[in-house]
């Protein structure tokens, strides 16, 4: 019988992994030895804090990431076609949520083997929650453009949907350039449309700025933190 | 000084609530004494899981729901204002995703008043990642229309903006309605399509189908159990 394949949330605030993960969570964690993961040693590291180290010492390390070759992905199944459970860990939150790993989920459903998602924290979820924008219809849009043309046009084209169907629009951002993507919008948008940016959610830098573009052309955004955008066209942004 | 408004997590499956929320939630949760929910039996019942009975006598419940007047609403702030810490509960899930809720959440962020989001369960983000369609562009299309002719419109353009964008397309119905949804599906969607149900996640019940529209045909789609559907218009269906 084959293994199961499962999603494995990782912390993304400061507090301790005990602490922001579900028990029953940290247990499945901890009964497996086989991980794909993205980045080893961040992975290690993120594992040391909750399992025993003579259960580290025994586990498996597969990589998946950007680099891995399609044809190579398939491979990572081989684990579970030998009857042992897998886990699925992305750098941060939780893995197939604005990372690549869902292939390898395709995959797997595609051969019969289990997927089993385990409930854990999401920047985008929370910059969602913490909004106050349409949690009944978002569109998550992944990165914009990296050249400033295209991105001014995706941002604009994301306010049109916005005020057509009253939908809350995330998109994230390298932190480097989250002054960019204030510029743009502050250049593009329309001066009553509202921009969330959600800062180092979970952390001790957590902020949440919310204003109408009008108001953001004074307002600086810090260059170095993880940030998450959430945008509505309308002005009664919750949207009912 | 204002209070804060932090937004709780419900447990969607069948463990322990301590079993299936991180301990740094049920700690803020224990810290709580009003509470702003949907249903108050509802929300006493889980609150009484976790709490202890003499801090829940000690709680004050208000109502927000979908009958709740937009004019009311803004009452729900006077704890906050009053400088005492609120939390907004959903039925289940993380509050203002997929119900009201985000309303309030944008009326305490005018209000200079600062909203906490905490980490759960979400089953939308679980059935995206289950489903291993495209985690890097997602839209959340809430509830479809329920009349029959509506609702196949609103699937064709789903798959149609699929198919442009490569985006995973999440929905969801009430219960009673899955046979409906499966219907109108298999009858105008593209045989390739690939739709995927998630079911009673994180209950003994779970229950996860990923099939081509061309296969769906003679699969039942059991009546009583919440359902998030997740479609792609793409056979290659992780989007990368």
């Amino acid at each position: 019988m084959n293994g199961k394949l499962f999603l494995v949330p990782v912390s993304i605030g400061d507090s301790r992994a005990q602490d922001e993960l579900a028990p029953m969570v940290i247990n499945t964690i901890c009964s497996l030895r086989n991980f794909i993961v993205e980045n080893e040693k961040s992975a290690r590291r993120f594992l040391s804090s909750i399992m025993k180290s003579e259960d580290l010492d025994s586990s498996n390390f597969y990589i998946l990431n950007k680099h891995t070759r399609a044809s190579d992905i398939h491979s990572l199944l081989a684990p579970m076609k030998a009857g042992l459970d897998a886990g699925l860990l992305s750098e941060a939150g939780s893995p197939c949520i604005a990372d690549p790993g869902s292939e390898l989920v395709a995959m797997a459903s595609r051969e019969a083997i289990s997927v089993k998602a385990l409930p854990g924290p999401s920047s985008i979820l929370l910059a969602l929650m913490a909004s106050g924008m349409n949690g009944q219809r978002f569109y998550f849009n992944g990165y914009l453009p990296a050249d400033r043309a295209n991105r001014e046009k995706a941002l604009k084209s994301l306010e049109k949907r916005s005020l057509k169907e009253k939908s809350a629009e995330l998109f994230i951002e390298t932190p480097y350039r989250n002054a960019s993507i204030k510029e743009s919008a502050c250049k593009v948008l329309r001066p009553e449309t509202i921009l969330c940016a959600a800062m180092g959610l979970l952390t001790k830098e957590e902020k949440i700025i919310i204003k109408p573009i009008s108001e953001w052309k004074n307002t600086e955004l810090k260059a170095k933190i993880p940030c998450v955008f959430v945008m509505s066209g309308m002005a009664d942004f919750s949207g009912f």
